[in-house]
Order: C-alpha cells, then sequence, then structure tokens
C-alpha cells in the first residue's frame, strides 16, 4: 500500500513537535522519564492519529530521550496510524490480533511493557494517565506487574492542561465546526413540532452534522444530540425515543458539529405550542445570565469569579443553580468534548488566558420544566469570542 | 417531577429479576459478596439505565444479601434511573457536581465507598470489572485505598458472560435492529457514486440509522458506520472525510442499526465503477466462505471449528486470514457492540447454544483493495438464523 499517498495530518509537523516539546518541558517538571498516554484525544493531539479504534487498548509513548513519539496499537491499525499520523515507520508498533479479547491471557499492555522495555524507560519514573477513558484498571495492575522496576505516577491531565490554549489551526477547525452546529441546530428547531416522533428530529439534527455546510463536511461528534423534552428536561442525558412531541412540550437541544475532531456545541430550547409566561421570563433570565456572564470574560480573570456573574444575576430572581456553568473542551472523542480540565464553578482558580475555549451551558431547572442555552467561545485579549452565530432566545416549535 | 409518569423500561421486571438472579449464581460460585459493575451495557443489563452519563463515573452494585441492585451516578442523571430502571427510590445514590472533573481531590469512587461501606460489603469479596470500559486505573486506586479491608477480584467477563444468550425480547429488538440495518445499508449503497465526498453518503446512512423504518426509529449506533474506500480499506477504523469517490474506488460500509440499545451489524463491499475480476472473484470467495462458515453453525460445535471452515474454504484459493471472524454481541454502548466473550478463532473453544449472537465478518485484503461481507446470526437448535435480509454480493456504485 502506497502509504505517503494516504497521509493526511491536518497540521503542520511543526505544530505536532511544538506540542511534543511542551509536553517533554512537563515532564521534566514532574521528574518523569516517560508517559503513556491512552485518551484518545491526547494521542490524536500529539500524534494526529485518529481512528475508530479506541475499543481495543492503544496508547502514545513520549520517552524524553527520544526525539519521536511512540504509537502503540492493534495491528489491524497500523496502516490508520501510518495514514494519520507524523510519526515514521520505527515509531509505528503493532501487536497481534491474539491480544485483542484474548482467551490465552495475553493483554495490549504486555506488549506495551515490551515496547516501554525496548525504550530502555522500564526501570524509569513513568506518568500514567491514571484517570483517563480506556485506560483500565486492569491496564494498570499489568503494567505493574511486568515492570517491576518502574515507578508509576499519576500524570492524568498532563496533556489535557496543553491543550486548553489553542493554535490558530485549531481555533479555524472550531470555528468550522460552529458552522456546522448552527445549521444542525436550524435542521432541529425545524424539525421539531406536534406528532412529530423524536428520532425524526435526531435525524435532522444528525444530516445537520454531518452534511455540514456547502464548503465541508462534519465528523461525528463525541457525544450524540441531546434533546430532553417534556418532562425529561429533567434527566438531561437521557437520549432520543419512539415518543411524539406534544403541544405543551418544552425541548433542550444540546449537539456540537465536529471538524477534524473539533468541536463547537451548542444548546436552545424551544417550545411546542404556545410558551406559558414562566418559561418565557425563565429563558429570558437564563439569557440574561448568559450575557452577563460571557461578559465578565477577559484575560486575567478567573473560572470562579466568571460563574459568580452569572450566580449573582440569577438571584436577583431568586434563582440557584448548583452545577458549574462551563467547561474547558475543543478536541475531542467519544463519550465527551470536554477537556477536564477548568471548570467555571465556586472553587475553580485557573486564571483566564487568551485562546483559552470554553462551552458555557447554564440552565435553570424545575419540577416540570427546564430552559437551556448555551455558546462556545474564545477568550480574546479583551473578552470572549463566541462562536457560533445563532439567537439567543427562546423559541417555538 | 412525576416519576411513574417517565418510566420507561423496555423488558418485564420478571426479566430483570431473572437477570439479577444468574449474577448471583455467578458471584455465589466466585465466592464474592458483591460485584461493582461499571461497564455501560452491563449496567444497562441489570437495571435498564439508559443514559449519555458513562463521561463520569458511574456503577451498579450487586449484593448478594440485598433484593435490589443499587445505581450509583451523578446527581443530574439521577432522575435519568428513575425513569429507565426497574430500582426503587432507595436503590438510585447520587453524588453531587463537586466529584465531577473536581479540583478539590474528590472522586466518584468515594462516594461509592461509602455505598459499599452502607451495604455493609466493604470488608467482604468483591468482584470488579478490572478491564471494562470507563473503569480508570485511578477508580480501582480509590477504592484500594478507601476500603482497606475489602478483598478485590478481578470479574472483567462475569456479566458478559451471562448476555451471550439472549431472550426473546432481546431478540426481537436485535431483529428491529436488523430491519434498521438494511435502510440504513441501502440508503448508503444508494449514495455512493464518482465525485461524492465521502461525509455524504455518510449523512445519508445516518439518515437511515436514525430515521428507521415506517414502524419505528433507530438508536445511535455503539460504533460510527464505517466506510473505508480506495487504499484506505486497508485501513478498516479510519472514518469518513471530505474527500471525493472516485472511479476505480472499493468502498466497505460497516454500520449497524440498533433498536433500545441492541445491534445487528451488517458490511458489504461496493465498487465505483467497472469492478476488475480480481476484486469480483474475491468477493465471491468471501461470500462462499462466509456461507460455508454460516452453515457450520449449530449448537454443539465450538467457535475454531467454525472458523475452521471459513479458513480451509479459502485455503483452496490459496488465501489465508489472520484475524478473528466472528465475535458474540448485541447490548452496546460507544465504543463498542462487541461483548468480548466468545470469538471465532483458532483456540476459542466455546461451545455454541441455541440463542447466542454473533456479528460474522470475515474479509480479504490485499495491498490495494480489501473487501468484507458480515451478517449477524442467532444460533438456533440446528442452524443460524440470519438477522438481515440483504443480497451478499458485490455492489458497484
Amino acid at each position: 500500500m502506497s502509504v505517503v499517498s494516504m497521509q493526511r495530518t491536518i497540521f503542520d509537523d511543526s505544530e505536532y513537535e511544538r506540542r511534543l516539546e511542551r509536553t517533554k518541558e512537563r515532564l521534566r517538571e514532574a521528574e518523569l522519564d516517560a508517559l503513556v498516554v491512552a485518551d484518545p484525544a491526547n494521542m490524536n493531539y500529539l500524534t494526529g492519529y485518529d481512528g475508530w479504534s479506541f475499543y481495543v487498548h492503544q496508547a502514545v509513548v513520549v520517552s524524553l530521550e527520544r526525539d519521536e513519539l511512540v504509537w502503540v496499537g492493534r495491528g489491524m491499525d497500523a496502516n490508520g496510524a501510518r495514514a494519520t499520523t507524523w510519526l515514521d515507520e520505527e515509531s509505528i508498533r503493532a501487536y497481534d490480533d491474539d491480544y485483542v479479547h484474548s482467551p490465552y491471557d495475553r493483554h495490549p499492555m504486555d506488549y506495551l511493557s515490551a515496547v516501554l522495555e525496548d525504550l530502555d524507560v522500564d526501570d524509569g519514573d513513568i506518568g500514567l494517565e491514571m484517570d483517563a477513558y480506556y485506560f483500565t484498571a486492569k491496564s494498570y495492575t499489568r503494567l505493574q506487574k511486568n515492570l517491576p522496576e518502574a515507578d508509576f505516577e499519576d500524570a492524568t491531565l498532563l496533556v489535557n492542561w496543553l491543550r486548553i490554549k489553542k493554535s490558530e489551526q485549531e481555533l479555524d477547525y472550531m470555528r468550522e465546526a460552529a458552522r456546522i452546529s448552527e445549521e444542525a441546530m436550524l435542521a432541529g428547531l425545524d424539525a421539531i413540532e406536534e406528532g412529530v416522533p423524536e428520532y425524526e428530529a435526531a435525524a435532522a439534527i444528525y444530516d445537520g452534522l454531518i452534511r455540514g455546510t456547502d464548503d465541508f463536511g462534519g465528523d461525528y461528534p463525541s457525544i450524540v444530540p441531546l434533546m430532553p423534552s417534556g418532562d425529561h428536561t429533567g434527566t438531561p442525558h437521557l437520549t432520543w425515543t419512539d415518543r411524539e412531541f406534544e403541544d405543551g412540550d418544552p425541548v433542550i437541544i444540546e449537539l456540537s458539529g465536529c471538524r477534524h475532531r473539533y468541536h463547537s456545541p451548542l444548546a436552545r430550547t424551544t417550545f411546542v405550542g404556545d410558551p406559558p409566561d414562566e418559561i418565557q421570563r425563565t429563558a429570558d433570565v437564563v439569557v440574561e445570565g448568559l450575557e452577563a456572564a460571557l461578559d465578565a470574560v477577559e484575560p486575567g480573570v478567573t473560572c470562579e469569579s466568571v460563574e459568580k456573574v452569572w450566580r449573582d444575576t440569577i438571584a436577583q430572581y431568586d434563582l440557584e443553580k448548583e452545577d458549574r456553568i462551563a467547561y474547558a473542551m475543543g478536541l475531542g472523542y467519544p463519550p465527551d468534548w470536554g477537556e477536564h480540565t477548568a471548570s467555571m464553578r465556586p472553587g475553580d482558580k485557573t486564571v483566564l488566558e487568551k485562546d483559552m475555549t470554553f462551552h458555557m451551558i447554564p440552565g435553570l431547572w424545575f419540577d416540570d420544566f427546564g430552559v437551556e442555552l448555551s455558546e462556545t467561545f474564545r477568550v480574546t485579549s479583551n473578552g470572549a469570542e463566541v462562536l457560533a452565530d445563532f439567537p439567543r432566545r427562546l423559541f417555538t416549535s
């Protein structure tokens, strides 16, 4: 197979080199010799690797002593690594299918252990993403058993924290994702009406998400479109059913366009029929609070201080909300587009810097309905750039 | 909120009771007092819980001493548990948002530890799904630290092995999923032609998957539609791009309809333009091998013996394939619809029993193209019931 013709990394090599250099700086600060990266988003960030193969164990190894990273994965995915990463052939190491859901007491971490030995870091200080998706308890105990001389340290968010500030190219992909989010939101709002089953609205949203814009298509989002409706606006993570929308249903749509794995989530609320004053007033409060919080964004302020602006705004209406209102996000794979670093909530003293990106999604829930509106934004040199251009109001269907 | 009106379990309570009883039998055999179930598919199997909330830590606890299971999850998902499970209020335990991606050194497993103490199993033998998706290394080390008196055992596939044989109701959902797979495959084959971007074919497939049939809609599948094309048929897990299909491209479509989280995967290969004899001959061999292997299916034979029939069939053409050709599947959440138990490959001596279900996906890959055709089937009392009704041949686009 002609591997060169397949190559399709979406950033210049220099961007990957910068990411690797910054990762190595963090390793030196943490006094680590190597890092095993298992989070698919972090693997992509460092190498470009992009495939739906995270249902088997795989990882990227960063060694301070080596100029290139090493990709470790399943044999049938090695060509995918050749096609999507900036790595040379010797940096792509693949295990055979006997290791996959094996009846032979073989585990992919046995193969990874041998790679760590080959890289001569098996008696060193090795960082592990202990709480990353897909890095299982078994992965850890196998590494411990195989490499008794290694000293393992928890380095869960080491790479994630590097991701919080975006490059120009990353921001361009997020802006493209925002165009897709606008299309999908329009399609969803158009589709929802009395008597239409929820799955038809989901299909319309998917069409917008994947067909994208006239200029480019959409990637699969890390979270499926969520459309809690009626009583279910109080169950934010249930997915669509065969139920038909009914007159009197509030419906929250939360979705995200995706472009080269970069997201720009967007949420709006619509109402089937004539909205009662109570819901209209709630929507007005959410919009006021969201806009006040967005206005508070600028470099130098803390995450918790932005949340406080929201909290103070809704407190004027004797309302409060317990959950965080925003979180850092961008690049992602299922099950999440969040980066798991900064959140806007009491106690989070992360100081905002230019080019950090967040999804701000405040909402208010009551016994029988909820209202959410959200925006994805970038911190600019003196404020916030909201990525999507979509009216902020309660819609009606 | 009226929780009773929201309830929507998709099986009778008696089916959940049977599943729980069989799980308890296995616990007794394994001399365990309790089991912590973190795999979302196993959580659904035992309780009905169905939400896109597996991006935060959650679990179900089975205790031998207790009639009901306990669901443990995030506060904002407790209503989802009330709506989708057969559990009583006292069996739904939720942690607050301070535990989510917490800057306060709180971890959801701290809350789970307290639940295990409350259930009085914290000094007992506790099974953990050590290699399950979403049960991270950190989850394990936190439980170890919090519960020094507990004796933890690896019980990774304990529930998965119970899932391999399906009930009548489960089979009905899989048959409905097969109807959806047929619709989506037709839509994909229709959409692919020279000059069409890959994402448009993906959008057409999604429309089939979610819009479903005239009678019911589709759920989101656990794996996105895969469409490796051209050179990329050798990179089975790369997803669609903006590239346009070209004359001379082989395209493999692998997809699955999904109904109430039950799948029925289906793969076919098409060719853009006039297929060369070589590809046509390869497709004929794959069909012959697939059909020979399906004919070999019946209760009492082993998984490896079915694979051998495929292997012997293609060997007549001096061909061989290293990977497994089939795996047990059904209920699933991203990133996989496979059950991780039996596979049809050398060394797997699992004996087939009536109502086991598998996805058989043999394929042949060469330097510049690959061909795959697959079927999902149930083991009957004397053979195989293929769930989808779709022609087995090379298509042209």
